[in-house]
């Protein structure tokens, strides 16, 4: 969890404020059915996302931190919880869509209620209280993702296949160069979180651990060389796939990414600027672990295990890559060489599982992320729609080997 | 189907527009969100119930019988068919949810599209398509019955349960005396439609039937009785259930009526005013057939067949009970003495079957209701959310055994 | 339930003694395993039919009405209850497979522990006690019919698909004229139990009912006419379908009669015999009541309705079809002009449900048949595996409209 | 795979006819039905264990390596065929118990045609067939610990729950002491097969691993140990569990380990041996991942990696412990100090993947262990259900984190 809050903390109070208005922007074009409908489990709706992370301030610092402070509505805990069982009952996860009542202008009131409490009371916190607002602009950074990718799904589950924002003009993407491989000769490296600036308790501790000699593609597989995965057969063969993968692709009928259709001009994508043709030198996205361990199977390669992916990423700037600023993310854009940060997460082969002296905090807030700790794999680098900063070279993500609404691309390796 | 418009018909007009305007009464409270989610997949949004009963009348009649109709938007009619396979694709019944976009306001404006393209066919269309619009003025009224249903499943799914009305002010009513029973003595009686007046397909041909000797309950039953069922553990004694139904009991926890809830103060209810105690003097509803069976066999007493059924309501006026005149329904009120049109829906112990003669219309209209001929059976006499007018003696209502969403109630009767 | 058992009732020794040894006959060929395994949970293992229909001569006969009789084994009442609440707790009907032990050889015992106590019993036994004698050999009789199809069906679903019996020899059938048409002019009619000779509680109240002019086909539906109707894409063609039919047919994905297979010389079929060509001149089989309907409206007729099937059937001989006199029954054979009992059980368009003046019997036996009265239809007539002497025109047969491994066809009729 | 397969062989033969007679030896005592039915779909029946050990020996040694060679029955392959999608189509594994035929006897009649043909071409096989006939016992000896783990889950899903052995008469088990911990440096070790004799493709290639400073418990945790954990609420708080083994716990009801009941005088457990006290001196077992990962949260441990427990496990003797000599195996005993083969099964927190430089063998043969390295986690040591030398330090068993049927415990780790 939080660590190392600088003493010279204006910072914390613009970061805050720069985080809570990016909310506001992305969720500005939608109406309030838009931000209601929850469109599968997995996803929530965008009023629930503003809700939630408004929730965290409230509840993990101005309840706890601030005397005096009475809840905006004492009923909407339970609505806006997310996972937390210390934190007492919740609305069922599924059901998240029901809550028609109160609606995107409340949740609104409800942000500005809270923002205006926590900009009072912030130059007067402990460490300990700040350590807390910081974690959750970090946490709702994290949901500001989701919020993006559970609304290309909502969007994409309308026969109408609406567009959020009017397509990027810009001229056709050069096709990248042939992938280039990185070596690196193993042994002893560090990784996790070295104790300076912020990072979710997963991330840590930093501890040694020992890599094979291994290269690592210099970019991440494009369109393009998915779509001749696709040509080959690639769906059809049994032999490529893990079989849990196998058993999703026929169960599922799955033949392509998650937003493709083919059509009589080739291949098209949804997003959130409606449906538009695949780009052939953008990289593919929108894939499952499953996928992109058939993909790597198929092309003689593997998957990168997170510390060789770790290992070569701490030497690039993290704030290098494509990745949101702002709001109208539409997808992730042809790649500079080389550039493992943003753009697409990459699926590594490495479950999700602690690092060695993991423990996790204490309280509610402890629950973070430790319970998540199976059955996922970790994806590292950011994506497109990951907000530029919230996204460092130790950082962990984590989903099931089916889910493939963030946007998901994968980096080939291949042992020396 | 349509029979019998009268000649002179500007009552058509009128009704039309009566019609159409009380569909947009009901949803005037209504947030796009609440009129937007769906909250189960036999419920659909109000939005898409506003839609598509609009559709219906823009697809029969002025696609059908206006030349030069252009519609509206040609993508809506994928959204908004319910299942008329002759008309094609349609949207997946579960998912009517999905569509955020178009919103509560363009559907408003289609709505007022086809109005007034309507009222300016009117006077010129065909005595066909003049059946159609009456057709259709009937469908908008079925719909108008399952959105305000619809809505009170979705508000209870919110754990806020939130008031859509409020509670309407009267003094505490007075229990009903002890039920009375009138006798029938049984022979050939001749019950469906008889050719005047306006009819959905199913309800004829008028045929002669034969009835026992039996005697029906002047009243329907009461909450108070229902309470006195569960306080004797009707809902523990597997004897009185039919076999499907005590299997349906074990599998989802059935207790009480749907919204009932046990409190330190007694049974509550939730309904369009939220949540309040049950009125021991009113009907009981929200009840499947397998709990209305299960009741008659503890009470010694069956349920009626429809045409016993049919055969008593026959001397009733259909427009004398509690029906819906207007917005704001909330619940059925304590009878008066041996109505047996509003209220309440009645289950009969009668499967949906066609009768003698049946034939169902020819092409898209035809589809209307004798495909749904089998695994459900027949209500009658309409219930305090049908629209005044909307229901006759022969008036034929359906619904799957299991289902409690609507309105429905019981009358016991016995053989004689 | 049982009425009328005459007065000189060597006759039920005999019967009792013909009964057991059918069953015994019937499963002469079984290995342990085939008497074992539970192919689907609408099926029951033989050895479990064995020990059921044993289970209830020796709980309501032997237990309840000899004095000093000592249950053969005091555990396996909870195994081989059916469906008696008032029994007490039994094992789950879909894990019957489960039972390995006892084995066959140790149900076969315990059949002839019962026999013996029965034979010795029998002379002795109250009038009361005899009736329910004879309720347990039409209960036997039942259990055969589906021992016999539960049988089929698990066969059917080994790869190998093994033959039980051999073919049997006879020369190819002749085509059956076309079907030629009965009327009746209509009017009240009797049907029902008279009360002379057994009758399960289900089959009365015999009562007046009225039909309407209709006719009926003077023989069932072909193999051949439904390869026609199979031809004409009437599984592909919704028109034709009841909307749970239609969904059923997607769902499943069914496209012929269940065991019918397509090959490069045209349709077979599996039945005991293993798999062989498809007669065209037998009666259609193995069809669920969706199929039924769907094939009556493209013929442009319908279904019979259990009454007006009655009323026809009653001037036949019900021992004069094709059934099961012995082991080794195959299928159905062309039928004979006009024959309405045996060869298959004929769907009609009556949902299941009470005579007027039905009232179930008490106590455990009174579960017996009222409790099934929701969702189900009724068919007539019996079929090649109903033993000889088991049916009669009053009899009720009953199941749901998806199901169809029993011996089902169909007859049609037509309004007059 | 197999790998250096010893010059001087005639090993191989005695090892050939030790394992086949040892899979007769376990089923000796089975019926026809015991041997048939499948009890779950993790499950298969016994005869299916012995048919596909058989198949095996039959397609990859016979077919493919002796000249001449005729199936025994050219229709089998396809039943007992496992996974082998390169061997092509196969019988869906939940639907592994239709197959009443081919009997039990059958199936020993193939097992013995199968091994007289193998006997006579072994002294001719070359080396690779030879190492084909070394995996097909070790692949054998997997089956039979399943076969044995099966067997008791069937007998458990009979309500009578009948004992296939008589219970093992010993004096009551001395309490093992406090748990001891055994302390590890860190730093690199090498782990994995070394090359010498056989190991199954996964196991390897040898490589270094890093390990953290720690310590490993000397014993396993013990039934009265975890009856503690029970008493203390441990499946009743949340914090102690994986939110999947939360949902899991909730979802499934679970409250202790499989096939424990709570009666009047304590925890009894079901076996082969039938239902009997639980012994609060052995080795907890029958547990999942999720209850293994709470209970160690619960104790302020973990699991131990897999890397670390191979580090310990490599200075003990793999033969030492409670291992399967021979049919009868009824449960794990209270295990002499620090034993880590043997006994049970040690869930690890390593989830199973491959290890660096891992590639799958080519053809169907290679399908062998790759395919699953998704879900599932790592267990290590065998139990007393695996055949004594079939189990080695470097060996790797895996299943799904809920999985249970097996005899699967757990030992504490700590960091240092």
């Amino acid at each position: 969890m939080a660590t190392a809050i600088s003493a010279v903390d204006t910072e914390l109070e613009a970061r805050f404020a720069h985080v809570r208005a990016l909310s506001l922007a992305l969720t500005d074009r939608l109406s309030d059915a838009d931000a209601t409908v929850q469109s599968m489990p997995d996803a929530s709706p965008a009023k629930w996302h503003l809700a939630h992370t408004t929730w965290f301030f409230e509840t993990f610092v101005l309840r706890d931190h601030v005397p005096g402070y009475r809840l905006h509505d004492d009923r909407w805990p339970f609505l806006f919880n997310s996972y937390y069982e210390a934190e007492g009952r919740r609305h069922a996860r599924h059901r998240r869509g029901m809550i028609t009542r109160p609606d995107l202008s409340e949740v609104r009131a409800y942000r500005a209620h809270v923002d205006a409490a926590l900009a009072r009371a912030l130059p007067d916190l402990s460490a300990d209280a700040r350590a807390l607002v910081a974690l959750g602009c970090h946490h709702e950074e994290q949901h500001q993702e989701l919020l993006v990718t559970d609304l290309i799904h909502l969007f994409s589950e309308n026969p109408l296949e609406p567009a959020l924002y009017p397509p990027v003009r810009r001229g056709p993407s050069a096709m990248p160069a042939e992938t280039g491989w990185r070596s690196h000769p193993g042994g002893i490296v560090r990784i996790g979180h070295d104790g300076d600036g912020f990072a979710f308790d997963c991330e840590g501790p930093r501890h040694e651990t020992l890599l094979a000699p291994h290269m690592l593609a210099d970019r991440t597989v494009t369109n393009g060389e998915w779509a001749a995965f696709i040509a080959d057969g690639g769906y059809r063969e049994p032999r490529w796939w893990l079989a849990d993968g196998w058993t999703w692709v026929k169960a599922e009928g799955v033949v392509a990414p998650l937003y493709w259709q083919q059509g009589a001009e080739g291949w098209t994508r949804f997003g959130l600027d409606g449906r538009r043709p695949v780009d052939p030198a953008a990289p593919v996205t929108h894939i499952s672990f499953f996928e992109a361990d058939a993909y790597a199977a198929w092309a003689g390669a593997r998957l990168p295990t997170e510390a060789e992916w770790e290992a070569h990423a701490a030497r690039q700037d993290p704030l290098g890559g494509r990745q949101m600023d702002t709001a109208g993310v539409i997808e992730p854009v042809a790649a500079a060489d080389a550039q493992m940060f943003g753009n697409v997460w990459e699926w590594t082969g490495s479950a999700y599982r602690p690092y060695p002296g993991f423990r996790a905090a204490d309280g509610a807030v402890g629950e973070y992320n430790g319970k998540f700790m199976s059955g996922q794999f970790v994806l590292r680098g950011g994506s497109c729609a990951t907000p530029r900063g919230h996204v460092r070279a130790c950082y962990r993500n984590f989903f099931y080997p089916h889910q493939r609404w963030q946007f998901t691309g994968l980096r080939l390796a291949k042992d020396l």
